[in-house]
């Protein structure tokens, strides 16, 4: 584990339909796109155990052509572990990687609270829902809709209150922390668009504290996106562009 | 581990709203749905493993006020470990399962083979929608449904071809296997219903036997429910009756 994070250059380019298969070099290696919420669970397990690996940006309006030798089923994330040795899906990637990498274990041993991280990771689903409906018709969003975004900041909120602890990892974020996280961290970057998802309120003081913190956690913000450019990226959607290389050089 | 299986009544009857809650005698308890292939999965884990534990079937129409208090989601499976300690959603109960019982491990130790195993059950999801069809329009089954269908059929005969082992476990059924059967079963069950489903052909001749196999596999055997018994439940079903209890006394 080295002292210092790798740098990692995590907005190369997103390759594209005719780009060619960048020639495998030994390195760990993730198919990823920089936006992906999915992916981003890949990426900050990686980070979180100071791995150093290269990132594959891929373009996923106008795939490779190559992109569904690396995950059946043409998504991102995809890790390849070695030349042409591929698993793909989020949280296997991840699971493989807590497996492999012993440094900083993003997984307890505690059968208990591993399964209740579990549920959490599960019950994210209707803040992921909140999320797309936030980047696409946030005046749209009803009561349903919003119950079940609540409940789930409730089971949240109540596992932190739960633990005593600052993280659901613990002293720092585990496993349940980071793989809900994408998905909260962009609530905070939408929530302006419906007063109605807002959790900074008494009720939701220790959530909000929480996820104060996890923005100040450097795997986390070694990978953040700023406000600005979810916003462009935003505008550039509603008007038929979506320009994955906003980031890139 | 019980040198025979412990003996379970698997076909209590569905409790629904207005039903007390059965006080907790300190036995391990699955909150089940005698035909849900999600709690199937925890059954499967359970038997494999020869734990001893009730079962509390549960009515899914008309739901026992109680059930929210045993799963947020108000779904089956949920396992209640100490009364009033529960968890709920079919992996999080196997893997909770797999963690604390030593006996005949279900996931494998090796990273990669475990990696795959879960790619397998990612990707079980158009199987899962084919049963889904087979039992409401099985006619309306149209050409993408089926590409996807078969697939996963190609995915899961390829990990069979590379593993060259009787079961995705190896010599014995292991997580792959039973996290994957509950819709492999029933797509025995209903595949009369279009012939376009059926993959006993040469093409797939690795994967007919090796279901085969499953069924003749005496975890599974133990919780099968006949053909008879699916098509009065579906016949039922088609004529607006939700008879959950037509195995029980």
């Amino acid at each position: 584990m080295a002292d210092v994070a790798p740098a990692i250059n995590f907005n190369t380019k997103h390759l594209k339909k005719g780009d060619p298969l960048p020639p495998f070099a030994g390195k760990l290696r993730v198919y990823n796109m920089r936006y992906c919420p999915y992916a981003q669970r890949t990426v900050l397990a990686l980070n979180a155990k100071r791995v150093d690996y290269e990132v594959v940006n891929v373009n996923l309006v106008d795939k490779p052509e190559w992109l569904t030798t690396k995950s059946a089923f043409g998504k991102v994330p995809a890790l390849e572990i070695a030349d042409g040795v591929t698993i793909y899906e989020s949280l296997v990637t991840v699971n493989y990687i807590d497996d492999v990498y012993p440094q900083r274990p993003l997984r307890t041993r505690d059968p208990l609270r591993r399964a209740y991280d579990q549920i959490l990771i599960e019950a994210i689903g209707p803040v992921q829902n909140m999320v797309q409906k936030l980047g696409g018709a946030p005046d749209a969003i009803d009561e349903p809709a919003l119950d079940a975004y609540f409940k789930t900041l409730d089971l949240i909120q109540n596992e932190l209150n739960k633990r005593r602890t600052a993280f659901l990892g613990g002293a720092e974020p585990g496993y349940g922390d980071y793989m809900i996280w994408p998905w909260l961290e962009r609530i905070l970057l939408y929530k302006h668009l419906n007063e109605k998802v807002e959790f900074n309120k008494p009720k939701y003081k220790q959530l909000a504290e929480y996820v104060q913190k996890m923005t100040e956690d450097p795997v986390v913000s070694q990978y953040a996106v700023s406000a600005e450019i979810f916003a462009k990226l935003m505008e550039n959607f509603k008007n038929g562009i979506i320009d994955f290389d906003v980031l890139s050089q």
